[in-house]
């Protein structure tokens, strides 16, 4: 039995610490199929929730600080005002929508991941998160790479196309856009982890 | 012997598959705890190894559209002759370099994959199929989205920022970036449902 244990079943290290303590105590042949307390699990669970707390924390920001990004220039002319503001570019505004999508998913989340602390072994719970993570990391990613290209393009302009820099005139303006960028770069990370995390709860252990 | 082998060390495929095959031979109480086939998971493995190969197709299209894409206009001044490349624009070289990356890890990855078909309980090589994927999905959705906000700006320009759409003159050029994003965001789908699958084989069910 105990052969067939370890080779049925591929095991890894924690519950193999699991088995070897069970075949320590010479548990029976009815410990076999269950042979791990859930333990690591539901530590697994918990981490979990603090990261989707770290998570919220940081998209919030990120969607908070470009929104709140507009900047006017003390001085104007006959025509018009020197202003710029977020949603003078498409693609901070998607930035600020994205990122509040993923705030928002991420508070409806932590119900789902207390009842996964609840219920370690709750697979159905668990893989729908990892779904819905897989799809937050890509919105995350998406709108943190798009608004980095924007912001480096408005730091250093590019010659070649005769796009000048903006961030000479509204320095504050392209400082609290790049803060937003690397708020949302943690969130990224964070989904990084949260995915692995639940695959790494997935596993037939 | 046995069970020690296969609890101190984090037992990859060729152990388990082994021990299936001693399992088979001679063991016959220890079928108990495996009432799955492993058909479905042989299934996902091969469904896997698909869609790696149509990955690398659109993974390198995506590469080799953006690398090639260069034109230059049939008149010039005095100062400089109109040209443009995808090295004009730092996001676009970004783009290149990290597709060429994708492209490289799917086509290593495959032997990986194929091991998943032979072996359809190799846990620890899907899970690190798995912590891979997802880091190329990150990129993958990074280089696209970043080469998205530019090529947008490119057709559009943007009036609030003085930045002017290059693509009137440069048409050709825009048009192959365009669809160098595209292939990249199929890319990146098809890393999700990459993800997804593995996370799915890893499923204890």
């Amino acid at each position: 039995m105990k052969s067939g244990d370890s080779t049925a079943i591929d095991v890894p290290d924690p519950a193999a610490g699991g088995g070897a303590a069970a075949k320590g105590k010479a548990v029976p042949v009815v410990a076999a199929p269950l042979p791990w307390p859930g333990g690591w699990k539901k530590g697994v669970a918990i981490f979990d929730f603090i990261l989707r707390l770290c998570a919220i924390v940081t998209a919030l920001a990120a969607a908070a600080t470009m929104g709140t990004s507009d900047q006017t220039l003390p001085f104007f002319t006959q025509f018009f005002q020197f202003q710029a503001s977020y949603d003078d570019l498409p693609t901070f505004q998607f930035f600020v929508i994205a990122m509040a999508i993923v705030g928002g998913y991420l508070v409806l989340s932590l119900p789902f991941s207390i009842v996964c602390i609840v219920r370690p072994h709750a697979i159905g719970l668990r893989f729908l998160l990892l779904i819905l993570d897989t799809m937050a990391l890509t919105l995350t990613t998406a709108a943190g790479a798009a608004a980095a290209a924007i912001v480096y393009l408005a730091h250093n302009g590019n010659p070649n196309t005769n796009w000048l820099a903006i961030c000479q005139q509204f320095g504050d303006f392209c400082q609290k856009a790049s803060g937003a960028v690397v708020a949302s770069m943690i969130t990224a990370l964070v989904f990084v982890v949260l995915v692995l995390a639940s695959a790494m709860a997935l596993r037939r252990v």
